[in-house]
């Protein structure tokens, strides 16, 4: 391969070795080493030269009925990420090309890029956007921000919103997004560093850190007239807490339930899904598949608020790929500050 | 007053006497005795013929927030019903019309009618239609269906439909119109001579009898390709088995939560909300007050469907103003078959 040293270069992959019982941990997790493999017609070999993270890829390592099938024992573990084509046998992916889409833990990776999910998935990177940009605010995370809270919120100017996991990727753009549209935005997030970038850069108009108040009495404070629009990264008592406080009509977006999703049993809803009935609120599942026709606008929004200043990112970027899973471990921990990438 | 006897009348009410905890029982009401009061300027004088039973009411008895204020301790018990007027300094009311709107567990009320809720709940009753159809299926659980299913439900020719509590007042009409609506239509409902109705009358596809049979397991066999609309009555573990089996992008309008209301502490809720994102599905709290614009339409086609044959429908008739409170509790031992009504 071109530009690769002239002894058969290896490829190192992540797989999955286990299914996580609770908690996941480093060693669900079990280190590959085999040789880059050669592509055959039509396919693409990309050296991955970063990888994304989301909570929503512990749901993958269950072996259980979700939106996407779970990661198979012994496969490399599925990630979003960015790759750099080294060899082509397809003329729409060229040597050099930036290409964002799903990938794996792996240093390599091949496959059909221009039919898997008819090429959608793996798109040339813009060159005049940085990385972290492009991953974070532009990225996935980004859009779901995007189209959960306008498309599912609605929010109307004055209205209250709120937002939970507010300073993670998706929450800070989906917050951002409600105060650039005139409502009064209350972020929840973890420990007093969060909860600063939030008022500071982020220019929320209050905060709630749920490690060290009293969620359900903080929102009644910090949301006197109710909470019009609700965005959901978390679940649990975080969900009660918001449903106890809603107004009349207020609609939540449901994106994530992180809260949750290291349980080895799942744990009871909301013991006030009746407030739904008296606040005649609705709630809907979130997933940016159901929105692609919207993605051309909200990247191009998104793009106008962040060059603009309107919304600000923070990038986690962590480093080297021995370092995958524990950097995985970071998003359950709330260790991470902001968007978890990683550079290989 | 005209037409009633020369003794001064009495007028008896039953009062809540405490708030229930748990289970409503007899003994939370008290009957109490005085005269028929007299009428002030604007006011009606109504002599109490029907009342109407509601699950709902029973969270009008909690002293907690909700989308009415509670009963009042020592107040007589508030509730929709069907009063002839015996005396009125109100033009717009006159003696011998039939009244429908919200009143309470006494023999005679009074009130500013034209003003409450301006007059928007004090309406003549129509004198072609029985009044088994006005307070049944043409009452305020017939609109309530009519609206959840279509204006929530959005059911599609073709879509599979499931109705929890569906042998009751409101369910029994939803199902039916999602039947009317080209749909395969799932009810869920206890015991066999329910579920026998639900076949051979309301003409439902499947019934589950959830006294007699895993609802969960069941409802995988009824619905292969997933429910599409359900219209929830109940909650508790019928709504989780529900979630388990949602299609994609499915629409649930909660319209009760009638295997919560008697709890002294509030159960927890589904512990699979995730399928909310996963089914890429909503749910919408219902109350018939967010859409009185569709009242007329709504009563046209309900009226319309009933004489028709369409729309099967059951009243359970009780009689005497002393049965009151223990016709009542027939909504939560689930004795009732069809809507429950009282005649004084």
């Amino acid at each position: 391969m071109a530009g690769q040293s002239e002894t058969a270069p290896r490829n190192r992959q992540w797989l999955l070795a286990r299914r996580p019982v609770g908690m996941v941990s480093e060693s669900d997790f079990e280190l590959a080493e085999q040789p880059v493999p050669g592509i055959g017609p039509g396919e693409v070999l990309g050296r991955v030269r970063y990888v994304s993270f989301e909570p929503a890829m512990r749901g993958w390592m269950d072996d259980r009925e979700s939106y996407v099938a779970p990661v198979e024992l012994g496969a490399p573990m599925r990630a979003p990420g960015l790759a750099e084509v080294v060899a082509s046998n397809d003329p729409a992916y060229a040597v050099g090309d930036l290409v964002f889409g799903m990938l794996s833990w792996s240093e390599y990776v091949t496959g059909h890029w221009s039919s898997e999910v008819a090429g959608r998935g793996y798109r040339q990177v813009p060159g005049d956007v940085p990385v972290e940009m492009l991953l974070g605010p532009l990225g996935s995370t980004g859009m779901t921000a995007y189209v959960g809270m306008l498309d599912i919120g609605r929010p109307q100017p004055g209205q209250t919103v709120v937002v939970s996991g507010a300073a993670g990727a998706t929450g800070s753009v989906a917050a951002q997004i409600a105060r650039i549209k005139g409502c009064r935005v209350v972020g929840i997030a973890g420990g007093a560093e969060k909860c600063r970038w939030l008022l500071d850069e982020a220019r929320l108009d209050e905060v709630i850190d749920y490690k060290n108040s009293d969620v359900r009495s903080r929102l009644r404070e910090a949301c006197p007239d109710g909470v019009d629009v609700y965005f959901e990264n978390v679940g649990g008592t975080t969900l009660e807490a918001v449903l106890d406080n809603l107004a009349i009509g207020a609609r939540i977006a449901l994106c994530g339930l992180i809260s949750g999703y290291n349980d080895a049993q799942a744990s009871p809803g909301p013991r006030n899904l009746f407030q739904l009935i008296v606040r005649r609120a609705s709630i809907r599942g979130l997933l940016l598949w159901d929105f692609l026709d919207r993605v051309p606008e909200a990247g191009a929004d998104l793009r106008r608020w962040v060059e603009a200043g309107e919304i600000a990112y923070r990038v986690d970027m962590q480093e080297g790929f021995e370092n995958i899973p524990r950097t995985f471990l970071r998003l359950f921990s709330g260790a991470n500050e902001g968007k978890q990438l990683l550079r290989l």
